[in-house]
C-alpha cells in the first residue's frame, strides 16, 4: 500500500492513549487486565485501516482484539473506525511484528491474524515474509498451547511458500481454502485490499493452522 | 471418465504380457529385475489413457515406469502409447490401488505419481480419495525412505482435503504450486484431461510430499 504521509498522525493516535497503547511493553502479561475481562486476545499483525480488526470486533464482543500496524498514517484509519463503532474490546500498536515478544507474554495471544501480508516476493527478502521461520519461532512463543494462525492472501507465491514454511516447520493445517470467496466458509469479514482484489476475479487463499498437533480437529 | 465398454480388451492386454503383467503379485520385491536394470521404479496409480507414463518414460530411460489402471478399456490406450513409442521402461497393471502392498515389496517404490484422480466430492466417500490416511498408509510402506508423491489435479475440494491430509499424516510438502501452468516448473507431462481442463482457464494444482521429515529440501 502506498502511504501519504501524514505529519499529525502520532497527535491524533496519542490523543486517544485508552485504544493506541503507546507502552505496550508496559502491558505484557497483562493485556487482559487492560481490556477488564478474562477474554481471550486474538492479534492481527499488519491492520492496514482496520476494516478487518473492527469488523471482527463488531461480531465478536467476547474478543478482545488488538490490531498491530506499524504506519502511523494507516492506523489512524482503524482509530477512526473504532471511534465510529464506539467498541471496547480493540486497542491499537504502532509497533514491528518481529519485536512482539516485547509486548506479549508467553501463551497471552489465543490467536494471530496474518491478512494479506506483503508478499515480498523476492527470494532475497524470504526471511521478511511474515509466514517465515523466524516469524513461526515469535508466534509460537506468544500462542497459548491451543492457539492458531489464521491467514489469508491473495498472492499465490506467498501461499505456496507458507503451504511448505508451515509443514517444515510442522505445523498442523486444520483448514485450507483456495478460494475463500467461493467457498462455504462463514464468517469472513473482509479487508479494505481483499474486496478491491476480489472484484478482479483472482481467489483468495486461506488457512489455519496450530502449533499442537495433540489437538487435531481433522 | 465414461468408458466405453470394449470386450476385446482383456484378450489386447494378453497380447502383450511383457508390458502389460498380468500376475503382478510374482515380481513383488523384484520389479528391478523384471526390468533388467537397477534404475529407480516410478509408479503412477491412476494411469488413465497413459499419456502421462509414456510421456515420462519417453523422456526419462533411467526410470522404470509402473502405470496402474483399474479399467482395461482404459488401459489398452496406455498401451497402444507404450508399443506405439516403443518403450523399454513401462510395465502396466490392471489393479485396484488398494492392494499395492500385494505387489509391491516395503521401500520398492521409489515415487508414486497420483494425478487427477477421482475426487470422490462427498463427505460420506471421503476414503476413497486416494490421498486419505489410509492410502498413505499404504504408500508409506512401498515407498523408499527418500520416496516420494507427486500429486496434481483440477480439483480444488480434492487439494484442500489433500493439503490437510498429508499435514495431518506429518508429511512434509516440498513443493507446491497453485496454479502449475503459470508457475516456473519445467518438465511438466500433460495428461489428456489436463490439458483439455486447463484450456478452460481453470488452474492445475501440484504437490511434492515425503514421509521422511529428515531429508528436508526447502
Amino acid at each position: 500500500m502506498r502511504v501519504k504521509h501524514k505529519p499529525w498522525a502520532k497527535e491524533k493516535l496519542q490523543n486517544y492513549p485508552e485504544i493506541c497503547i503507546s507502552d505496550p511493553a508496559q502491558h505484557k502479561g497483562n493485556w487482559q487486565k487492560l481490556f477488564g475481562n478474562d477474554h481471550p486476545i486474538h492479534i492481527e499483525i499488519g491492520s492496514g485501516k482496520g476494516r478487518f480488526v473492527s469488523g471482527m470486533a463488531e461480531v465478536h464482543p467476547e474478543i478482545n482484539y488488538i490490531g498491530i500496524e506499524v504506519v502511523e498514517s494507516v492506523l489512524i484509519s482503524a482509530l477512526d473506525k473504532v471511534l465510529e463503532k464506539d467498541l471496547s474490546n480493540v486497542r491499537l500498536l504502532s509497533v514491528d511484528g518481529a519485536l512482539l515478544e516485547d509486548y506479549f507474554a508467553p501463551e497471552e495471544v489465543a490467536r494471530i491474524y496474518l491478512n494479506f501480508s506483503d508478499p515480498w516476493p523476492k527470494k532475497r527478502h524470504t526471511k521478511r515474509r511474515l509466514t517465515n521461520p523466524k516469524f513461526l519461532d515469535i508466534y509460537q512463543n506468544i500462542l497459548a498451547k491451543t492457539g492458531e494462525i489464521h491467514f489469508k492472501t491473495d498472492n499465490r507465491g506467498l501461499f505456496e511458500y507458507s503451504l511448505q514454511a508451515f509443514s517444515a516447520y510442522g505445523l498442523l493445517l486444520t483448514y485450507v481454502s483456495l478460494d475463500l470467496h467461493n467457498s462455504d466458509f462463514e464468517g469472513n469479514i473482509q479487508t479494505e485490499y481483499e474486496e478491491k482484489f476480489s472484484q478482479k476475479g483472482f481467489p483468495i487463499y486461506r488457512l489455519e493452522a496450530q502449533f499442537d498437533r495433540e489437538q487435531q480437529k481433522l
